[in-house]
Formats: C-alpha cells, sequence, structure tokens
C-alpha cells in the first residue's frame, strides 16, 4: 500500500503537478528532515505550503519527471533511487532560462504514517544540474 | 551477512583506511555504476585499482568519517543513507586545504554477490561540500 501512494505521489503531484491532489498522499504536517539546499529544508509544512513548495518548485520546469530506479521497503518508511530529467525553462537560483534538457540523480527516504507521508530525508546531485545549466549558459 | 560485511568494509577500509582489507569485502571486479562526480564514474576497478581510489580520496581528508543512517536490505543489495564529516586538509578538485571540519550526506545502493561487494550506485550532497570549502577560503 505505501509503495502504491508513493508511486501516485510522485506521478500526480511532482510529475504532473496536480496540488489538488496532494491531501491524499501527506499527513497535516509534513518535515523535510533533511534535504541540502532546498529552500523548505528543516520546515514542518501543511498541505498549503505544501502545495505552495511543489508550484514554486515546478515553475522553472514544468516538464520535469522523477523516474524511479530502485525502490527499498521498511515498516515505517520507504527509499528509492531516482533519476530526474527537465527542460531548463525558468530561473534557477539566478541562473537564466537555457531551454536545454538537464537531468540530476537523487536517493529520498519517505516516512509513512497510516499510509500518509509524513516527510522526507533527502539528497541530490545538486553539482551536477547547475554544471548543466551553467555550461548551456556558455554554449 | 551483507550487512555485517557491509559495516565493516566501510568502517574498515574508508573510515580507517586499512586498504590491505580490501580484499575481504570486494569482488574481482568491482563496477562504480553511477557516482557524479567522482573521478572513477562508470569504471570497473580489480582490488588494486580500488585500493588506489581509497588512497586517492583518502588523501586530502585522512579523518574522514562515514555515519550510516538508515539501511535498506533486499536480496542482492543494500542501500543506505549517511553522514560524511572530514577535515579538509589536503587540496580538493583545486581548492586548497582549509584545515576546516566538512560534512556531507548521501545514499549508496551496495550489490552483491556472495557477500562480496559487486559495485555501487551513489549520489552525494558534493554541491555542499565546495560551499563549505570555499566559505572556508573566504574567512
Amino acid at each position: 500500500m505505501k509503495q502504491e501512494v508513493l508511486k501516485e505521489f510522485i506521478q500526480k503531484v511532482w510529475n504532473e503537478g496536480d496540488i489538488n491532489a496532494i491531501p491524499k498522499y501527506i499527513a497535516e504536517k509534513y518535515t523535510i528532515v533533511h534535504d541540502p539546499a532546498d529552500p523548505w529544508e528543516g520546515m514542518e509544512l501543511d498541505v498549503a505550503d505544501f502545495q505552495e513548495r511543489v508550484s514554486v518548485s515546478r515553475a522553472p520546469v514544468p516538464d520535469q519527471a522523477f523516474d524511479i530506479q530502485e525502490l527499498y521497503e521498511k515498516e515505517d518508511s520507504i527509499c528509492i533511487t531516482w533519476r530526474w530529467s527537465a527542460t531548463h525553462l525558468g530561473e534557477i537560483a539566478g541562473i537564466p532560462p537555457s531551454g536545454k534538457k538537464i537531468t540530476m540523480s537523487g536517493a529520498t527516504v519517505y516516512y509513512f504514517q497510516n499510509n500518509l507521508i509524513t516527510g522526507h530525508w533527502q539528497v541530490a546531485d545538486r553539482l551536477g544540474v547547475f554544471q548543466q545549466m551553467q555550461s548551456n549558459q556558455n554554449e
């Protein structure tokens, strides 16, 4: 059940941007336990905060897609490794849109309670994203 | 058994730098499936290559320590999330030693065959490391 919740959450919310579906997947409080360089790191979000986070995050990369590589499940959490790809169509951290396809890899632990996601611990190859955006700028 | 192999490998080889212990833990061929910005990414290493990789990697950070956060096990692999800390005592990617304590987080999938490690898929917060090293330089 947790696996289905997580896969649908990633597809509907992060890949398709359906922020109205968010209450189906996350608990009333969602904690970003660890996510270095994410603007919301360390914060506790309610549904409205989370909807804003998804909207703001997706704005410069509206066709973004997370592709789950491997999935590990324990009683109260799921760890996934993933590849991400997107077209860079808006400003990211001060870098203007390049129009180029960029990719990133990462891993996320999602914590669950009653089949709802209560937060995550995440690391991603943000250095690689900056290198791709900056090399794009110079072309 | 895989868990014990992995924990001992990380402690003895990566934390303590005991490269003579490497043949106890890795298979004859070790493949770095994915590890963005690692100089050995995509390569297939034998024991001697792996010993060189550990020596070169540890040289600028000889007191480095990986601390496993969470561990997920499947039949042929283990995924761990980790925190790393080290004192920056040698040049890293052209950045001179700052003498400061730096930290990093990451996640690694280790692949096993017959209780020996055959390779890994890894992502780490290398952007955070560069930010810490560079802010150290300016102090």
